[in-house]
């Protein structure tokens, strides 16, 4: 649906929405004629819920798409993740929880090992301890290029995120990975003429590395790739009229929330009982909550049946202090299926819920795969959630008379 | 889906999918509370097979729409069959298996009656015999045009192909069937400024035609209509990284495979054991597998409901030696609807059953046009299922991280 329109007919009301995203949601069976991860877990709470909501299945960006987290999010979070693209090094920044600004461009770092002629012997530098990589970082802090700012921030191992900010900047910029060893890093280049002065900062700051880093081992220089900036979404306040919260614990949720224009509320650990607790402080403060619990898609790349099993139940066990709450709106969704026996992200429609007191209720008393593939929303892209939230948050005025 | 955005993700894999089409696959009770022909039909190998797939329904060209047999292959393909028109004169070739180039322009040709000022007195020439019919376009064969190529085809009683070749030449051209007898033949227009050369070299063999044709009878004129090119439809080897065959017996469906860069092979007949023959033998050979059942369709149009019943028994029984061959993905759908008591092509959604290893399966041990209506892939456009069968056979990456 065309935002322009939608906004168009925002209307405000008195209600509160909850966005529960248990990531990676969606399963598969072990075996043929099994059940999957949600259809086995024992959900007593969301199973009541379901019999008075809409039942449905999401697809994030399209009929066998994979998608990663990123895209998922925005597409459950209501945006097309195809048209809003999130570029390698923007997540990778979004990840580490760096308040990106429009102009900045982002970039995923790497330490790397060059020999004496400066050609690579090693692309990871021998994937070094994040603990020294963190050293590193600290030690390129000090270089200055003349009309930018940089800010580096450690990852993991031999990976930091690397963020240039001058007003104005403009991407597209070339790798300077050859992604093969035995050669020299290769200079960024301007893809654009509008993009000729961040090429310029960026390597200034790639030759002050260079001098920096030398004497060190086995990491004595960086490689630089996915040059992005964040791709400008219209904000929840002005799209939605909504005034929303996010409590994600990990890095790239919080990101992608803050970049829809949420409020990301400090969080005291990703324990789903301790978000919960959050959502229950906040209450009045806010008219609409994205909940992330992370476990059950960890579990799900890990191929951890059973303990995506229990994390599921974890979740249905907090559901009553949620509901306590009295929300108008609450869905229960996931930003993408990962289903445990795959041990990775999968394209599979992801089991949804809908509940309001003005749905019209599928009377279906199980939250599973296959009581969604027969409920009433259908198998819809995970983008018209939002507005059938909205709808029954009585957000949306009627259109025509 | 945007075609670019899918090109991107695809990636290699050692996997195979058969498609098996049964045109016309959709059917109709014959009375209310009755079962349609594939619901009728005992079909234990493609109930079995349902068990272990997602069901659904899939819409050729949208809701309402009933397709031929050139648009509902182009969707089930793949192809958005609105935006990929394939003109009337393109489709007549493409079903006498003529291999049309890119350049050439096709147009459904007919003999005629004129009387002696030229005015059409029969725009079918009493609907001669085949036989006759092929002699007099072997006699035009000789007619020769500077700068142009000509090829003719019989098809029918007064049917015959047209196809005029020269490099570079465009339509769009008008008709030269006045679509009323007492008048004459109306000389071939450039509908732009492009195709003044195609429409002076068709007006050019049209003269010689009349010299050529004018002392027999009945048919001592012709009338040509529907000029068009194909659409440029981009090749499965390109689009989807599928190295493609097609097994299919009708002209048509033969050309329509061409068009979509797959390998037509040359098969006895259009017996579906000779077809599932061709696939056992050419099984190392490609990844992608089209199967043609046309007697389906046949049934369905005679308005024969026991002989669809029938032809749908004849493929359920051959359906183990398709799944001895181990394939990765299994769909099994039609071109669009046929049901017997219409005895005519219909809009009504078409029953579709996905197999693979990967599927998240419906549990639903029947394969018939209610099951599907319940399945997990929904009411979905035709187009649609090859992107979830490529994503089933492991050749779409994911999107984003």
């Amino acid at each position: 649906m065309d935002f322009e329109f939608l906004k168009k007919l925002i209307a405000p009301a008195k209600t509160k929405i909850v966005m529960l995203i248990m990531d990676g949601l969606g399963g598969l069976p072990l075996e043929p004629g099994g059940k999957t991860e949600l259809e086995t877990a024992h959900t007593p709470n969301l199973d009541k819920l379901a019999a008075l909501s809409a039942l449905g299945l999401s697809q994030p960006a399209g009929p066998g798409i994979t998608v990663g987290s990123g895209p998922g999010h925005l597409a459950i979070f209501g945006y097309d993740p195809i048209e809003y693209e999130i570029g390698r090094g923007a997540l990778e920044v979004l990840g580490v929880d760096f308040d990106l600004h429009p102009d900045d461009i982002a970039a995923r770092g790497n330490f790397c090992t060059v020999d004496e002629n400066g050609l690579l012997t090693d692309r990871r530098a021998g994937r070094l301890p994040t603990a020294e990589s963190t050293k590193l970082v600290e030690l390129m802090s000090a270089i200055q290029v003349k009309g930018a700012e940089f800010f580096l921030r450690p990852i993991k191992e031999h990976r930091f995120a690397f963020i240039v900010r001058a007003p104005g900047l403009r991407t597209a910029l070339s790798d300077t990975d050859p992604l093969k060893i035995g050669v020299a890093d290769l200079p960024v280049r301007a893809l654009s003429r509008e993009a000729e002065r961040a090429a310029e900062y960026v390597n200034q700051f790639i030759d002050q590395a260079r001098q920096v880093l030398k004497d060190r081992s086995p990491a004595n220089m960086i490689l630089l790739r996915g040059f992005a900036k964040l791709p400008e979404l219209p904000k929840y306040k002005d799209l939605f009229g909504l005034n929303a919260a996010a409590i994600a614990a990990n890095g790239m949720y919080r990101g992608v929330s803050r970049l829809a224009g949420m409020t990301v509320l400090d969080v005291y650990g990703d324990n789903p009982a301790d978000e919960f607790a959050m959502l229950e402080e906040h209450w009045n403060e806010f008219d609409f909550f994205y909940i992330h619990i992370k476990k059950t898609d960890t579990y799900g790349e890990k191929g951890d049946f059973a303990g995506k099993v229990c994390a599921i139940e974890e979740v249905d066990a907090l559901m009553p202090r949620l509901l306590a709450l009295s929300p108008d709106v609450v869905i229960v969704s996931g930003d993408h299926s990962s289903p445990a026996v795959m041990k990775s992200h999968s394209w599979h429609p992801v089991p949804t819920l809908l509940y309001s007191k003005h749905v019209r209720p599928d009377g279906i008393a199980e939250f599973g795969e296959r009581t969604c593939a027969r409920g009433s929303l259908g198998v819809i892209p995970a983008k018209h959630i939002m507005p059938i939230a909205l709808a029954n948050a009585g957000r949306i005025a009627k259109y025509g008379a």
